[in-house]
C-alpha cells in the first residue's frame, strides 16, 4: 500500500544507548540538570530556558498548581469515589473542566495584549493603547480579563510577586507595562478597586516571555495535573466527596427528606 | 515496510451505495427498523434481538440511563461550568466515575452468579448455593452485592418491576432465582431488611441474557452516558455547580470568612 | 451558614416504593414501555416522544452509533490497551475527540437551517434561501456543511432512507426542504456530485423534531459512548492497536530501523 | 439542615493579602523560590524536598515526561484533530492511558521492592531476597517488573543515569540495591540480557524516597500531562493523525479500495 503522505514525529528517538528529547541527550544532558520546569519549558519552546527564563516559567507554572477547592478538583474528588482503581481517570476529569471559562483570563489577558502590541510593541504609547483597550470593552459590554478579585484587594498578593520576579529577571516589557495600565485605567474609570489578578499577571509575563496567547490553556492544564494529584491524595486521607454527594443530593432533589439519604455510605447501591 | 500483522476490524465497512454495520445493511435493516436499545445489543452481542431480548435489554437499559444527584452528575455540571465550549469533555467528566465503586454491584452481582452457577446452571440446588454464598460473604467480611437499599424498604420498585418484566419475557432463570434467594437468606441470617436491589436484578437479569459480568459496566456506560447530557441540559436552564462551588470552598476552607468567598460569579479570577 | 440560593435538580427523585424521572414513575412508566432511544429522547425533550417521535429519533440515533474505524474508536483502543482496567475511560477516551471538526456539520447544518428558517419556517421560498445559503458559504469560502461525502455518491444511502423515513414519519418539512434544496443548488453551482450526506439529513431532520442544534452534539455523544463499547469488545477478541502503535512509532520516528521497535508486546517498559 | 460531616480541605486558603499552599505563603515562599518539580513533591509529601531530593525528585519527573510515539501521545493526537478547540480534552484522553499496563512496571517495581523490604530494610540479604523474587516470578509464570527493554541493550542509559543521581544524591540504598540484583540474577537464570529499565529505576528510587508504590502513578500522570502538551503543538505544525486516521482505516476496513478512502481532508462528513 502506498502511503500518500508520510508520518513523521521529531519530539524523540532512541538508539540502543541513546534517547533524545527535542535534539538533546536525555540522560547525559538534561536528567540532573535541568527541572521538570525547564522540561515543561523545552516541550513547549524546543529549547532549553536561560537562568532567567528558568526562573520566571517555573514560577508561572508554580503559581497555577494549586488554587485549592476548585470545580476542577471537586470533579477529581467525586471522580475517585467511584472508580478508586483509575487515578488517571480522576485526573484527567479534573483537567477537562480547564476550558473557556476557567482559563478563560489567562488565554483572554494575553491575547488581548498580544493583539494590542501585535505590531512593534516598544513603539506604542502604553497609555493610550490601555484606554483604548479600557474603552472598547466597555461599549461592547466584556469584562476585561486579568484583572479584579472577589478576596484579593486592594492587590493580588501573587500578581504582586510574579511582577517582581519579572522585574528582576528581565520580563518587565511593554505587555507587563500595558496590563497594569489597564487594571489602573479601569480602577479608575468604573470606579472600583480593579487589581491586576494573578491570570492577568501570568498572561502578561507569558507574552513577555514569547509564549502565544493559544498556548497559554497548556500551561494552565500541566500545572493543575499536578495539583489535583494532590487533591486525591487529601482525598485518600480525608475524604470530602461523599459527604459532598450526600449533601447535595439532599438539598437539591425534592421529597427527599432527612431519613432517606445520608445513611448509606457507598454509591454503589443507589 | 513490511508489517509483521495486518490490522483488521469488522464492524463496519461502506461501498457507495452501501453501509454495513455488524454484517448488516445500516440503511435498509437498521435504520427505522431497530431502537436505539437494540443497536446497543448488536454492539454487544454482534446479533439482533429477539422481540424478547428487545424488551428485556432495553428495559435494563432505561433503568440505569437516570439516577438523579450522582457524583458522576455533578462531575459533569462542575466541568461544563468551567468548559462550555466541551459538551463531550463534561459527559466524559461524568463517565470517568462510573469504576469500581459504582458499577461494583452489578458487576458483583453478575459475577457472583455466574461464578456460583458457571457451571451447569439448571442443576443446581439454588437454594444451598444461596446459602453457600451468603456464608462466604460473611466470613470473609465482604459485603454482598446486589442487595440492600438505603431508601427503597422492604422491595426495590425497580428491581420489582425487572423481575416481572423478566417473567413476561421468559428471563426468570437460575440467575435471577439464585439472586432472590441470596437476598432472603441474607435477610434471615443478618436480621435486616435487604431486598435485591436495582443493581442486582441487572446483575442477574444480565446473566440470564448471556452477558458476561466483564461487558456489565459498558451497559452502564452507555445509559449514563444518556443520562448526562440531561443533567447538562438542566445545568444550562438551572444552573447547580456554581452555588456548590462556592457552597463547599466556604464549607471546607478554614480561613474563608462570610465576605470572602461566594461574591464573584465565575471562576476565571480564582 | 446562610445559603444565598437553593441548589435544586428536578431531574429524579424517589421515596421509599417510588423512583421518579422526569415525573414519571420509572418502575411503572417506563421500565418495559419504553425503548432506550425514547428515554434519551425524554432526557433531552422533557416529554416522551409520539409513536412517530419514536421511530424517528430512534433511528437518528441508531444512524449515529457505528461509523468504522474513526479517531475516535482508535483513541479508545489504544486508551484500553494502556488501561483494561478502565472501560469508563478508553470509551471517554473516545467521546473526547466528539468535538467541533467531527459533530461540526450536524450542528452546522442544523444551525444554518435554524437560523434561515428562524423566522415563520413556513413561509420561506426555499428555493431563494436555498441559493442565498449556497452564495453566501462561496463568497466567504466556507465549506457548505452537510453536503458531499468521499464515498457514497451519487447519494449517501443513509441520508436517503432517513429522508424516506421523515416523510413517513410525518417530518419532512421545510428543513429537510431547504437542505435537500442545498444539496442541488451547490451541485450545480461547483458542477460536483453533492449529495445530502448523513451528517446533512440528521441536521434537518433534528430541526424539525423542534431539537435546537447546540443539542445536536449530544446526539453524537449518547449514540458514539453505545458504539465505543463495541470497538472495546472488538479489541478484545481482535487486537488492532498494539501493532498499530508499533508500526507507527517505526514509521514516525526518524533513527528507528527495522530492529528496534516491534519486538515488544507490551507498552510497559518504553 | 444540619450536615453529619464537615468537609474539610486543607490544601491551600486565601485572606485579602495572602495565599496559602500546604501551609506555605505561595508569593513570598514559594513563588521564584522553588521549581515546578519541587511543587510536585509538596503536593505528594506535604513537605518541601532537601537540595539533594530536588535533584533527584526533579530528575524522575524529567526522564517520565516525553517517550515519544506513545499509544498516549497518539489517542492526544488523534483528539485534537476532531475537538481542536478543547486542549484539555486531548491531554486528558491521552493520561487516560495510563493505566495498569502503561504504568504497571514502575508500579510493579516499587510494590516489588517495597513488599520484599517491608521490614527493617537495611537488615535484608539484597541477593538472598532478589534470588527468592526472581525464583517466585518465574514459578508463578509472571514478568519480573522493571527489567528488559527491546531496545536498550546491555543497559538502559536512563537507569544508568537515574542509578548515578541516586548515589550522588544519597539515595543509593537497598531498594537500589535490590532492583539491581533482581536484574542480575534474572539475567543469569533466564540466560538473557535483562537491564534494569527506566520504570524500574525510577520504581527503586522513589522506593528510597519514601513514595509508595500506590502513589508512583501520580508521578507519570504529572510528568506525561506536560509531554501530552508538546505532541499537541508539533501536531499543530506537523499533522500526524490525519494520514494516521487515513491509512488505518484502509488497511483495516474490508471491502474498502484504494479509491474509497483518503480522497477526503477532514473527519466531519464521514
Amino acid at each position: 500500500m502506498k502511503k500518500s503522505t508520510t508520518l513523521r514525529s521529531d519530539i524523540a528517538w532512541s538508539t540502543p544507548d541513546k534517547v533524545v528529547v527535542k535534539g538533546f541527550d536525555l540522560p547525559k544532558t538534561l536528567l540532573g540538570h535541568i527541572n521538570f520546569g525547564d522540561m515543561a519549558f523545552l516541550e513547549i519552546m524546543d529549547r532549553l530556558p536561560s537562568p532567567a527564563e528558568s526562573v520566571m516559567f517555573n514560577a508561572l507554572l508554580v503559581s497555577l498548581v494549586e488554587h485549592g477547592i476548585t470545580p476542577s478538583a471537586l470533579a477529581t474528588r467525586l471522580t475517585i469515589m467511584g472508580a478508586p482503581e483509575s487515578l488517571q481517570g480522576a485526573v484527567a476529569a479534573g483537567l477537562l473542566g480547564l476550558g473557556n471559562v476557567f482559563v478563560g483570563t489567562i488565554e483572554g489577558s494575553a491575547k488581548m495584549l498580544q493583539e494590542a502590541l501585535a505590531d512593534q510593541p516598544l513603539t506604542h504609547d502604553l497609555d493610550q493603547t490601555a484606554t483604548q483597550l479600557v474603552e472598547q470593552h466597555i461599549q461592547n459590554h466584556r469584562n476585561i480579563p486579568g484583572i479584579g478579585h472577589p478576596i484579593h484587594k486592594p492587590v493580588d498578593p501573587r500578581s504582586e510577586r510574579l511582577f517582581d520576579l519579572a522585574q528582576s529577571t528581565g520580563y518587565e516589557g511593554p505587555y507587563v507595562g500595558l496590563m497594569k495600565r489597564v487594571a489602573e485605567r479601569a480602577s479608575e474609570r468604573l470606579g472600583k478597586t480593579l487589581p491586576v489578578n494573578v491570570t492577568g499577571a501570568i498572561g502578561a509575563i507569558a507574552s513577555e516571555m514569547g509564549i502565544g496567547w493559544t498556548v497559554c490553556r497548556g500551561l494552565g492544564v500541566m500545572a493543575r495535573a499536578v495539583g489535583l494529584v494532590g487533591h486525591i491524595l487529601e482525598e485518600g486521607r480525608q475524604p470530602l466527596a461523599p459527604q459532598l454527594w450526600l449533601n447535595t443530593e439532599k438539598e437539591a432533589t425534592l421529597h427527599l427528606t432527612d431519613g432517606d439519604a445520608g445513611s448509606t455510605d457507598s454509591p454503589q447501591d443507589r
